[in-house]
């Protein structure tokens, strides 16, 4: 693709450095942006600049904050000596939609994966460790997506943490709500069948 | 979605006003952002801000360049009384990958649509018709896309420019090289009958 200015150029990289965006759709979101009031563009640019020094790490579960404590550990009403264990926020914000669980979380920031490099030092694992050890939790919920890396991530964590006595659970794992069964994969189903509950009316 | 910092949120927010980007994309690509050095942040936000003042529109054909006149324009190897009308930035780009056109461009900024709110008065159309009322094109092709927009903004041009007596040529339209006929539009097949051209061996 042969842009026809180098600051064009400049921006068009900057954009698909970012994830699942091509040169292409790059193109086409710098052009937009090149439509807009100078002064809209300044306030883009400043929200890029600020974003790493206002927005924090929650030091008791590493969930994103703009506190030093997240609103959800700051938060009396919850149940803090449960803890639900997953990879991103993205994953606390879908689990806090449902408006179901009303234990605490804590967020590794990422899961076990050698292809990637990623191993267990990369990961915010050790508080999560030592809360145990301190007796300061009753029930672990491990949270991570059913792959393999995070089946890794979830025997890692197990090892970790069965010495300290406390309850380690996972997400049941079964047919979606709403799917149908013959389109269900196998490995799922034939869980669900072995892990059958029973029948509530 | 509810995003447990107002910092990330505005970032996400920008990211989701560009088109194509929704709210999950967006956050996906603000997370990206904030596990990169500040000084890319930095470098990121610089860049957005000094966008505009940098990047300029040519003078004469609207084309984007660092320069007042672009490098097409102030190619003197090229036919400038060959002008070939484009939509946006991105066709002159698809264009010069040919390599095959040797005449010059004007780039309109958009097509008339007025579901839009697009209409004539927001392109750069004068200086097309300045150019040919002076007599200095031999030749205009429309190579704007075969829209209904396209073809109402084609026709508008066509309107304006037929009293200069430059001639006014478009793009053939037929079955795409590679494509299989079965699987052509019915426009498109009917429109390559009817306009059918001489066999070359």
């Amino acid at each position: 693709m042969n842009i026809p200015s180098k600051y064009l150029e400049e921006a068009v990289e900057q954009f698909s450095s970012l994830p699942g965006i091509g040169k292409r759709t790059a193109l086409r979101l710098v052009l937009n942006l090149l439509k807009r009031e100078p002064d809209e563009l300044e306030r883009f640019g400043d929200i890029l600049q600020q974003l790493k020094s206002h927005v924090q790490s929650c030091s008791s579960c590493g969930n994103i904050s703009d506190t030093a404590i997240c609103s959800i550990c700051s938060n009396e009403k919850r149940n803090h000596r449960l803890i639900c264990v997953v990879e991103d926020i993205r994953d606390v914000m879908a689990i806090e939609s449902t408006g179901t669980y009303q234990g605490i979380y804590h967020v590794l920031g990422g899961i076990i994966s050698p292809m990637d490099g990623i191993g267990p030092n990369d990961l915010f694992i050790q508080p999560l460790v030592d809360k145990c050890a301190a007796g300061q939790a009753d029930e672990i919920i491990l949270a991570l997506s059913p792959t393999m890396e995070g089946d890794t991530t979830n025997f890692f964590l197990y090892k970790k943490l069965h010495a300290t006595n406390v309850q380690i659970t996972a997400l049941s794992r079964g047919i979606a709500v709403g799917s149908e069964i013959q389109y269900a994969d196998e490995i799922t189903l034939s869980r669900s069948i072995q892990q059958r509950i029973p029948f509530q009316s």
